[in-house]
């Protein structure tokens, strides 16, 4: 790595437009600020969003563009104002980089709900210039953005909590649905879907069995080989979708595409809410009975606040639980996001940063 | 009145087919049970459904049917169970009749979301027979469905909030939406908007100005006029729509037709509420970024509990209020439904049932 005033180099694997096709990409990061913490990255979870960011899908993007927000690294430098990292410990990054951290998402620890918060890639930091995500030899995050991996646990296995991870926790935390008496569904079984198995069917034995509502045998066959403990029903099968009429509390829609509401609706229970964690960008539909004569709920959920990702890995860590990943190089990125675009995986992808060449020129 | 066997006659106005006019209709009701009480009717409010009911809009109407259900009458008889309503006391009754007592809706006190809840009119009794409505000389409801009218309320103006009054106070008090420091929106300025205003803006003088958006000027007018500290935005100005974008905790939603959901999202602080309130058989729709990008919530209500009324009851008392009301003779109630539809009324009619000539053979 070489170094210009206040920058430095590092390389990483970047879509340079909207074909979305990773490659190597040397770029300058800022030099380590007060409050800067610089990382170097171990493990990157490749997530469906950045499907949608690399390939312009919601129009937004701009290139060349680094993608990964599931990052697990180890502190290299700190700055003068960062008491609670250390040089060597392993730690965490996400979506957010940055927020006004003066609003009242700011002050209530909901900081990914701020209206000026920094996304860590395809978007303008506060320097005003482009940060970079995780698929890549190092990054920098301010301190605020930054969580502790707590020891004992598998790094690579981590890094898809700090996305997918928080995402399903986030919602159950704030709307009261961690108690073991009630009955949850989830809609969609990839990488989102499968934290949700592992969070609500396996951590909380009193609990019953996973309701997934998927669509494909052949998923249903792999659920039950690979998540023991999850019962899968299929939402093509009417018969399958009467027996849960009216018994779910509350449905994890996970589905990142457009899709039905109304036969997932008349799954919940009176006052069951429908938490929908998909962005998708064409309307979804329901008639007002739906929710009227139920006082059900649809509503939405954004990944977590920091707060919530600790207190997210500390639940984790103390019930013993772990996400199932495929973890690969990243010279076979492409084709990963290529199978993940299929929903090709068992559950989640990983990328062995530390472990790859990155660098084609080296 | 003449009687049959375990029955005796009283007269209403039916409507007969789905063009909904109605006319003088002699009926059968059940002679007095134990838990009965047998009521002379005195005023009966119209509500929107009655519309949507007497013309089969939902198609599931059956005639001839005997619409109204926003009833103060007068108890006349009660049956040899009931013990907290005596003859002469003044009492109301609204949509349900009855329900299966035995669920989790009816054992928590809000029996409208009951599965086997009865209608008032349009659905088939315990009996086997067709439950008729309020438009009607007499009625008979079980005591569980009955609730006292406050001494000192004038019952004209009481009949409509057994309806569109619970409609509005159920889901304030349940999602825990009357505190004084939020800050609320009522989208529909008809019956059920008004009961809004009344509940929200001048029960609670904490409370901002309630912010009413509607779609047209006149009517802007006319709440100006009639409706003190009503400030009404137009859905229609984007200008001032963007002043109170991100400003409401809640909004009551009182259109009764299809209607764009996005613009009043908008409206909504982080984990704001969108409160469906209208019947609406066509499809509404949104784009998932929308809710979860602020946590916002759409969700629905359906009246209120007996509970619930007689709460609202004691708090339309102890504040003061009154709803706004144009009281009109049974003769005039076809013309009434027509103005209903075309949204010409300030803000709910009441007949006078008690004063009117109800049988045209007499």
């Amino acid at each position: 790595m070489g170094s210009i005033e206040g920058e430095r180099t590092t390389v990483g694997w970047a879509a340079r437009d909207p074909t979305g096709i990773l490659s190597p990409y040397t770029f300058n990061l800022r030099n380590t600020g007060p409050d800067d913490v610089y990382i170097k990255v171990h493990y990157c979870g490749i997530c469906h969003s950045d499907l949608h960011q690399i390939k312009n899908d919601l129009g937004m993007s701009n290139y060349p563009m680094v993608p990964g927000h599931e990052v697990v690294g180890e502190v290299i430098e700190v700055g003068s104002n960062v008491t609670k990292f250390k040089v060597g410990e392993v730690v965490g990054a996400g979506l957010i980089v940055g927020s006004c951290r003066n609003c009242r998402a700011c002050k209530s620890d909901i900081e990914q709900y701020c209206g000026k918060k920094i996304w860590n890639y395809n978007d303008v930091y506060t320097d005003g210039k482009p940060p970079q995500g995780g698929f890549a030899e190092t990054m920098i995050v301010d301190q605020n953005f930054v969580v502790k991996i707590p020891e004992g646990m598998s790094p690579e296995q981590v890094a898809p909590l700090l996305c997918a991870g928080v995402t399903v926790y986030s919602p159950l935390s704030h709307f009261g649905l961690r108690d073991s008496g009630l009955r949850g569904g989830i809609l969609g079984l990839g990488g989102v879907g499968h934290m949700g198995v592992k969070d609500r069917g396996r951590a909380d034995w009193k609990h019953p069995v996973c309701q997934v509502i998927g669509s494909s045998e052949k998923r249903k066959k792999e659920a039950r080989e690979t998540l023991e403990q999850t019962i899968m029903w299929l939402s093509s099968d009417e018969t399958q979708m009467q027996k849960i009429a009216d018994s779910l509390d509350y449905i994890i829609d996970t589905v990142p595409v457009g899709h039905p509401l109304e036969p997932n609706l008349s799954l919940l229970k009176i006052d069951g809410k429908l938490i929908l964690m998909g962005v998708i960008n064409t309307p979804l539909q329901f008639v007002s009975p739906m929710v009227m004569l139920g006082r059900k709920t649809i509503t939405g959920s954004f990944i977590g606040s920091i707060k919530e990702t600790e207190e997210m890995l500390e639940f984790w860590k103390e019930k013993g639980l772990s996400s199932m990943i495929e973890m690969v190089k990243m010279d076979y990125i492409n084709k990963a996001l290529e199978r993940l675009e299929k929903n090709d995986v068992r559950y989640r992808f990983v990328v062995d940063v530390a472990g790859s060449k990155l660098d084609d020129h080296q």
